[in-house]
């Protein structure tokens, strides 16, 4: 028997996309420069600062979320950053302000554990930095790392801008921008925003643009201060990828439909119950207290053959994550963010149930 | 009457794009590290040369044109660069390099005027350029360029790179990299190739990977090194925009099915075409005998309200274009490119026919 050609994705990310939220990527496409484009962009503008609870302008970028993680260090970053790294994805940050050119401080938490405040507090003391990365939900561990502590600490340095890896956490774990004093958010649209894959959000702080105006060679595509005088006309400065747009605009409406509160408290429900099935069966990778409500990292203790468990799941119509990177073989990764809803993970948990016992 | 929602485009981009091909971005998801991608990639990498006429790596970046015209300076021009610059979107490109903090000696042709070889050969004798930038088709006046002439001149230069924006030609107009031995060509998926916007191609050369390996600062999102490695992995650095991977797929086979010399003949009748009715009813912009195949610039010599007739043809259900920028009164632009028909263009010139008679 050939395998369904129709998988199920719980990986973290790109994510199951609803029918009618893909359908909307085949619309007709219009100008880029017309009045429809311009409504279109003045729709979606202020729903993403409700997404992103904030009054900051948010930013749209025809890029993978790396690209703006990127953006945001060449925008803001002249010479010198700290970079808070527990996993692989912080670690990447890091090394994308590396390739950028800049001096990078790494105060790395080991893999599973968090990053917390009062190192920072130490590092920040005896530093000049002009900013701090910090990934709120590292996937490679399936860690949400402490947001609302980290950002305590970061009130008490008003020089170093805060600028927040949400790429697997918004539209899944609370994010409140403007109350944390989060200078920049990024975020990807294919992970808890359940869009495909294609753009990219970035909400930017007034004090960011301003620190932007001093920093050169920020280049042209992905140039905030560009990109923000062009989001206040009803335009890009080039043209941006139509069909995520048009996808964009449907499923805003239905996260602000749904609620964000509600969102939350769906995504707490996935974590809780993947977790209850790994802890009775396997074990959490993650420190306690830690582990992430858009992902469960489990932790291999029963030695089972991943590789063959995705197999067999695969043939099932279902698709997991092996671990990530030194993690490979330690651990699997089941994704639970985007418009899951409790019934369809369950569904996957009982076919990792039927499919274990054959192992 | 409420004009018509579904409006065709006929201008320099987004073009149309046949159903078939949009309904591809609707697919399902796969995820961007299982085998199905890794086989999507390996279909679309042989072709992608075949359709540049190159035996060098085509780059697939999930972006406009404008990101990757912005990563091959970043990844090839350490400091200087010349570019050869004839209407806005060439003195744009320019402008990008300078954004990133590269010197450019820009060597301009008034607008709607080519850019002469002899002109390029004297300036590179007389500097030290590490680059030359040119644009094949210059959408914004409707020219093209002699893009082998320059070639001609660039043989004789070996240390200089020839990176040439194929954005408004590529799938249109003859473009065979080897043979003009150009180091970087870039393309939009939303001009000739007929795609929507959100992905761009580059073909890079191995004397400009050599290049890149000397050069700091590349960054991570388009470096042209991680993207080879990944490439040649069957994998790409970020997640890429999946539907876009999926209809490329698809325009692939049918624009190779229809032949390149065929859709080159294709191109040219479209163009002769929209010339004839231009010269018979207004004037055309460009200098004669270099008038571009994909666009018409034509020259507002009637002193219609071009406005006026956008809006008309806009409510019969057409889009065309205004002149660009200081072009604007002076010109209007007819684009016909990508998968249109002879008949398809002739229904649109009859409506603008039907418009003027009634402005």
């Amino acid at each position: 028997m050939n395998p369904p050609t129709r998988r199920k994705l719980f990986i973290p990310g790109p994510v199951e996309v609803r029918p009618e939220v893909r359908e909307r990527m085949s619309q007709p496409l219009i100008g880029h420069r017309g009045t429809e484009m311009t409504d279109l962009l003045n729709r979606i503008r202020p729903r993403l600062r409700t997404l992103m609870s904030t009054r900051n302008e948010v930013l749209v970028g025809t890029c993978s979320g790396s690209g703006l993680l990127e953006a945001a260090v060449r925008n803001l970053v002249k010479q010198r950053c700290l970079a808070l790294t527990c996993g692989a994805f912080s670690e990447r940050w890091a090394q994308i302000a590396r390739d950028c050119g800049r001096e990078v401080q790494v105060v790395p938490a080991e893999w599973g554990e968090p990053n917390l405040p009062d190192v920072l507090r130490t590092h920040l003391g005896g530093g000049d930095y002009e900013a701090v990365l910090v990934v709120h939900n590292e996937s490679s561990t399936g860690l949400t790392n402490p947001l609302s502590d980290i950002a305590t600490v970061l009130r008490d340095f008003p020089d170093v801008l805060f600028l927040v890896d949400a790429v697997t956490s918004l539209g899944g774990l609370p994010l409140e921008v403007d109350t944390l004093g989060i200078d920049v958010a990024i975020a990807s649209a294919q992970k808890a925003l359940a869009l495909p894959p294609g753009i990219a959000l970035a909400s930017v702080s007034e004090r960011a643009f301003e620190r932007a105006g001093a920093v050169t060679g920020r280049g042209f595509y992905l140039d905030f201060l560009r990109m923000r005088s062009s989001a206040e006309k009803g335009q890009t400065p080039s043209t941006p990828s139509i069909p995520h747009l048009f996808a964009l605009d449907l499923q805003l409406d239905d996260i602000l439909s749904e609620g964000l509160e509600q969102r939350w408290k769906r995504h707490a429900a996935l974590g809780a119950r993947c977790r209850t099935w790994a802890q009775e069966r396997f074990a959490l990778f993650p420190h306690k207290g830690y582990e992430s409500n858009t992902l469960t990292c489990v932790r291999n203790s029963r030695g089972v053959e991943v590789h063959r468990m995705r197999r067999a799941l695969a043939s099932r119509g279902f698709v997991i994550s092996d671990g990530y990177g030194k993690l490979r073989q330690q651990t699997f990764r089941i994704g639970h963010m985007g418009d899951l809803t409790e019934n369809e993970l369950q569904e996957l948990l009982d076919v990792i149930d039927e499919v274990l016992e054959k192992l």
